[in-house]
């Protein structure tokens, strides 16, 4: 079943100005849809980046995908990486951390395979969680993501969330989410504020959901010693504290010097992070993120070497729409080893999906596996094209938070550490 | 597609007096034929061991596999684990390393993986190669893997291949290898003399043999001393030594004197030696079996932790049929960093197989990749009533070299390290 033709959406997301150590998200966020049509009449979806670097690089490695057979997942990796020649994208935004040259292969093939194996379970009638292994799960429990916010972008009306910036609006806002979602796991994306601040807020979470497993991730805008310092306040209060510090070496040298286990999305993110990550000991719990990871089967491969090495493997998300968040989907379903609930942005997306609703729901914090052939899900072409008028019509081609963050505050730094 | 009944066979078939560091082959070889059938009439097959605590193991595990899915692997595996139930084998002849809870469970699982596979590309109309990632390659090249042997078994005529017991007769049987099969590498299986006329072998080997790739493999019967010595005196020699000596830690010393790589398949055999084994850095090369190390797709996630890891990749082999050489082809067609030749001992089994003929030959070394649906070999149902009535009409139910050995040789001792 040859690739005949490939076809990248580019589209841009209404997005909540959520804070973070580097800024702010800017009103639009952007990603990249890719649809890949076969010779027998079955197509597939994908998802994946749409900053300009990414959508460049992907769209270079389209030629020679064409005429490959949608099972031949070996040959369209060494294609990317011949077509790619040896190409390093750049993590401009600053949180997701260091790329390299597999890394970059990696998530510009990514896409690509998931849409593939949309294609394979189509052709075969089965979903692609079977095609990574099976079902270990009927419903994938994702938790409630939490972001310090302002109540709306500059100029515009606040939103439905409303502002969260201090201890009270972050528990307002869980409530909120776990009302509509059901949520059993709570994420606060830190950082923002000074860490004691940030431990309040912690502290006001366990208070009001004392059964909530809690995370809390400053994407390593502390020091070391910062690190120690909020970890050992946390302790027994955090089920994993998430890139407290930057680098391997600082991960390495926190987790020597604490009980609670780190996880990371940002100083391991490639295959060639695992070495030395795991000489050091640097990390407990790994979020793997398939668009990261080279796609599902990599990822799978990723959960072994992961329980292999008695890593602890949670999942990594950044703003995604509904075909991410159904590969995301299959892939833990399929991950036996995969016993933390995964990451998700989709609550603060969800309105401009492109995929046609019904298939993607969440009953008490988990979204049962979409049970239709392949990935389940189908493009909604109204709302794609709505989506992608909005990338004609908007400036932004790479995010930017921190220069979003500048022009509301023009004092605003960017600096790492920060504390 | 739900597995409504499963044959479990156990087959003995003639296998030549080949000499190694414990013993001796016995006149018959014993395997076990897997066939599973599912309620959509689609039938996959399967070869495993056929001692009888393997074969005890594997019965015990069919029940709870009644009624699964054939692509819930995950399922499966989980349901060998428990019907186990913390079981360990034991590894009674000395070859295979020592086996743990997890390995023993991979062990069982894997026949069982491989016929699901073999259905799931029936039923897809594909090769098994194109489930496990695409052909990288479309024949897989092996090596000719070389014994000391004696003429004939004792009491028995001279066999066709005529003994080998000194470098000459290494030479020549390495010739009437390379000669029927055309292999473009070199194994030979060694401690069974003492080390310097296995140099002294290897030598004549080059010699005879300039541009063949060599490997020695005396089964850990070396001290580290020995190792180094003779890995001094085969340096740019071999391509790799195999299993000089025993252990990780063993290993991990000789491979910190010298600069031969390392290879294995008794040290590390199966996930939990993984951790130690890179942390001492004690090998160089992995000789994965998807036998030991829970199927086809599992030894494609062992091939990309090897690949992470910076460890080469070989596979490695026990006496087997067609429906293993099937397996082999399809595994190592579809791992990219498999990039040393296959070892095999089908040349010296291949008389008694059980699948028809005509899907599997040698080209120039390699197997081609059967094209057929699933494995692409079908069982020939005369052969292998034969090869079980060879089965039931033995008293051999466990591989014993040593204790055939010592019928012959009274004075024989099992020994390690013998030097």
């Amino acid at each position: 079943m040859k690739i005949t033709e490939i076809v990248l959406t580019p589209i841009a997301f209404r997005d909540p100005p959520l804070l973070n150590s580097v800024g702010v998200h800017e009103p639009l966020a952007l990603r990249t849809i890719i649809e890949i049509h076969t010779d027998e009449g079955v197509s597939g979806l994908g998802e994946t980046y749409g900053d300009a670097g990414h959508l460049e690089r992907t769209r270079t490695v389209v030629p020679a995908l064409i005429g490959l057979d949608v099972y031949d997942l070996n040959g369209m990796h060494a294609a990317v990486a011949a077509a790619l020649g040896g190409t390093v994208g750049t993590d401009q935004h600053g949180l997701t951390g260091q790329m390299t040259g597999i890394g970059t292969v990696d998530r510009v093939f990514s896409p690509f395979e998931v849409a593939c194996l949309d294609i394979q379970g189509k052709h075969q009638g089965r979903p692609v969680v079977d095609l990574l292994g099976g079902k270990v799960r009927d419903a994938v429990p994702y938790s409630a993501y939490l972001f310090y916010k302002w109540a709306g972008h500059p100029d515009a009306e606040p939103d439905e969330w409303g502002a969260a910036l201090d201890p009270a609006g972050v528990v307002a806002q869980a409530r909120k989410l776990i009302d509509e979602y059901g949520f059993g796991s709570i994420k606060l994306k830190g950082g923002v504020f000074p860490p004691e601040q940030e431990i309040e807020a912690i502290r006001a979470l366990r208070e009001a959901f004392p059964d909530h497993p809690l995370r809390l991730d400053p994407n390593a805008v502390w020091t070391p010693d910062t690190s120690v310092k909020v970890a050992e306040q946390l302790d027994g209060v955090l089920e994993y504290l998430e890139d407290p510090t930057s680098d391997i070496e600082g991960m390495a040298e926190v987790a020597a010097r604490v009980d609670i286990p780190l996880a990371t999305n940002m100083c391991v993110v490639s295959f060639d992070h695992l070495p030395p990550a795991v000489r050091q000991n640097a990390i407990q719990v790994l979020l793997s993120d398939h668009h990261y990871w080279g796609g599902l089967t990599r990822s799978r491969s990723l959960a072994l070497l992961c329980e292999t090495f008695g890593i602890g493997l949670s999942m990594h998300s950044n703003s995604h729409l509904g075909i991410s968040l159904a590969a995301m989907t299959h892939l833990a379903a399929a991950t036996p080893n995969l016993r933390y609930a995964c990451d998700t942005h989709y609550p603060w997306n969800a309105v401009d999906d492109v995929v046609k609703p019904g298939a993607l729901s969440f009953v008490d914090g988990a979204v049962p596996v979409p049970s239709g052939p392949g990935l389940g899900v189908e493009l909604d072409r109204d709302a794609l094209a709505v989506a992608h008028q909005r990338f004609l019509d908007t400036d932004i081609r790479s995010r930017d938070d921190t220069g979003y963050m500048q022009r509301v505050d023009p004092s605003y730094e960017r600096k790492n550490p920060r504390w």
